[in-house]
């Protein structure tokens, strides 16, 4: 005899039917769809270079990576200023973090490397600025759109800032 | 004898093999994926406080909760603002929504809460600028940015704006 | 005999029970995630109206769609000017691309469509400034945040720029 379609108990061997499997394939699918891989990425794009606007990516990614996903900077644009070293420089006097006594960015982009975070320097704004590699912190990787896209394709979370 | 993997009719029970059971899990997983929950959910960001950059996470908040979706605007930054009692004093005399005859961002406020929009101000934000719960217009929920990020990961959507 | 749960080999016909089939349909979804339909989408708003603005949308759109992606750009709030007739004019002496020795907006528009890009004029922005269908660019469609929205939500990355 079949098995009731509403069970998950075992069926007899060997007598499994189309409506068997269906049923076993839309639990197998529901339960996937919580582990869904999309779920552990966050692809954030930082695009902007003022104080206050460093803040938001900062945050986020290190949120993020906290809760356990893979998460990565792309630093673009004038964004890309984030993790040069003089921006570095002159975020040791970061009115922000001193006046509302939040962390500041320096604190931020170290909290960030420590959790995981990949910090990737756009190699195109690089170009267009005329930056080399020394010019940025410790820990930065180098790269293009085309690699944060292959990225990003796969996160849920996609932000640009 | 087996079933063609071509057809959908049902095979003779007890009678499925490893390649029916593909075929039809193929099936259900194409389905599955046009069911997609993180297509049911959309997760905004609202980080500017300005007037016009008010309008965009309210329009397409309004816009992802009418078509079904569940559908959440954290106000973060400057965008807290947005949902402080005193901003939505001032926009009784909106000037955009009343020059361009659109909705004022009071009225797309009272939208998104009746369609079911969440608003959520910024636990963090709050903490940095000095607000108290009682300072920010009524329906609106309070929360970190990790459990923002709790549900974007399981969104599709998700908009820095 | 039954198979052993760990092999990939053919069971003996009628013979599947339900743990083969289990085993069965999380090979065939872990690999249906790897071709999850919202991963081949990019849904990206262009909100800004200024020519160093104008870059990032198309760089991104264009590389998305470069790597097989079916992208849309939907123009609305100042994002719309990118594609009027006046802002293309302007753009012959783009400043930023002569400078830079990067491409010009025009340039990018022209690569967009070439590639398959989408280009759509926001409607209901289209009605506020008083815009006529006539005065956008070749190959612009015209359509409105829900249905912007309808396509968002089956992608994966989704950016407000």
């Amino acid at each position: 005899m079949l098995q009731d379609a509403e069970t998950t108990k075992e069926p007899i061997a060997g007598k499994l039917t189309e409506d068997d499997v269906r049923r076993i394939v839309r639990e197998e699918v529901e339960r996937a769809f919580t582990r869904d891989p999309a779920a552990r990425r966050a692809s954030i794009i930082a695009s902007k270079g003022t104080l206050d606007w460093a803040y938001p990516p900062l945050i986020l990614a290190t949120t993020a990576a906290a809760a356990g996903m893979d998460t990565s900077i792309f630093f673009t644009f004038y964004g890309l200023s984030i993790i040069h070293k003089d921006f570095a420089k002159k975020l040791k006097v970061d009115p922000v973090g001193t006046i509302h006594n939040v962390a500041t960015i320096g604190e931020l982009l170290d909290a960030a490397r420590d959790i995981g975070v990949r910090l990737i320097a756009c190699r195109m704004t690089m170009e267009v600025f005329g930056y080399r590699e020394a010019d940025f912190i410790d820990g930065v990787e180098f790269g293009g759109a085309a690699a944060f896209m292959s990225q990003a394709r796969r996160s849920h979370v996609t932000m640009f800032i």
